[in-house]
């Protein structure tokens, strides 16, 4: 049996962003698996499978993965940014956890350029210093401990990068972490919207939290959060590195 | 003056993990500019000046670079990682700062694969929830700080990433960090060594805090903290999408 699993990260979008180990495994695959538009950015080819997914269906596309694998096929898995942040790497695990007679199989993560290093490295260098990355989607856990996890994370003067920030169906949650950030970082801390990030739609936006509003977030938009030391220079946002 | 400036990540150490713009832009470049190791990563070749400096003088290195692109050079800062992780970004912006007559300059940041991303990639997903990325390094802050953002990170319930853990010149303060980690963690919690990761030389070891010594990281060693839900399968360590 010679099958194996890679779970890839295609990075943000731009394709020069996309690191040539992955561009190699995919040229080697019978099966590509993910959430719809990623897939579609997969060029089509004889000999290669193409299976675009749902969102919300991680464990099942996981489980898919890797029972091909099982079978012997060249899979890939991938993600979008980097398979490890937020991404499909946690749900290929999960799910490899009801499978020990899965446990040998091949299985190699590829990491990928994520969307807060793309959208900082657009806005300048606002994670210069210690920062954090926090998922804002309550679909996996409850809103209060992320709520709890962003008053923390102001705390210990982190900047921060937010993935997920608002969606159709949960607006008003980013309202409140708005709200929480400016009482825990007064009104003057830098807040940048990244959205598209690295694609032809791209787009910047940095305000204060006095100025910012909800609905400058979207399920496209990474949202950076600078640390009390975060400041402008010119036309770029960064941290510098003798923040304490 | 056609001279431009680009803060680029070679990634973590493989040739694979250099993205194909930062390859792009190193092949129009007509000076590179950063740390010896990284600089001799560099093809050397006709028309391209390579200017390897030492360690410890990043603001130098990052005035140098903005007065050759001044001059109508192109020049390009060559990082490990990604340029804004605890690398030359910040360095350029902070020389910036001082130089209004520099701050129409044509800067780009071009980001890469940070060292935490590809040791996380090689050990599973342990950054697979919410995670934060600390410098060690007390060079450029008092470690008092350092000591009590890792308290707080802990109590916020990260997963961590540690950059420049342990050095010659600082031998027992990555103890003091162990230290903290295991009264604020307990002694069962996940720690990963990511040694030369990417590279030929690379080692992973995945301990208990419990079992974690500090000569187990020196300078090429990211380390890699688990959240309370992280945990093993096979060889391999996560952390799953629905921590808490």
């Amino acid at each position: 049996m010679s099958g194996w699993l890679a779970i890839a990260g295609l990075g943000p979008g731009r394709d020069t962003l996309v690191t040539p180990e992955v561009t190699a495994v995919i040229a080697e695959a019978t099966d590509v698996i993910g959430y719809i538009p990623y897939v579609a950015r997969i060029a089509p080819r004889a000999g290669l499978k193409l299976h675009p997914t749902d969102n919300r269906v991680e464990l099942d596309r996981a489980q898919h993965a890797l029972s091909l694998a099982a079978e012997g096929a060249r899979v890939v898995v991938v993600s979008s940014g980097d398979p490890g942040v937020f991404a499909m790497a946690a749900a290929v695990f999960e799910a490899l956890e009801d499978r020990p007679d899965w446990h040998l199989l091949d299985i190699t993560v590829l990491p990928g350029i994520t969307a807060m290093l793309a959208a900082a490295a657009a806005a300048g260098a606002p994670l210069g210093h210690d920062f954090c990355a926090i998922n804002l989607s309550d679909n996996l856990k409850p809103w209060a401990a992320i709520e709890q996890r962003l008053r923390m994370a102001a705390r210990a003067d982190f900047a921060m990068a937010f993935y997920n920030p608002r969606s159709k169906s949960r607006p008003h949650q980013f309202a409140e972490a708005l709200d929480i950030l400016r009482a825990e970082c007064g009104p003057e801390r830098l807040i940048t919207f990244a959205r598209s990030v690295s694609t032809s739609d791209q787009t910047l936006n940095t305000v204060t939290l006095a100025g910012a509003t909800p609905d400058m977030a979207d399920m496209r938009t990474v949202v950076l959060v600078g640390s009390a030391a975060t400041r402008r220079v010119g036309r770029y946002v960064y941290t510098p590195r003798s923040a304490v």
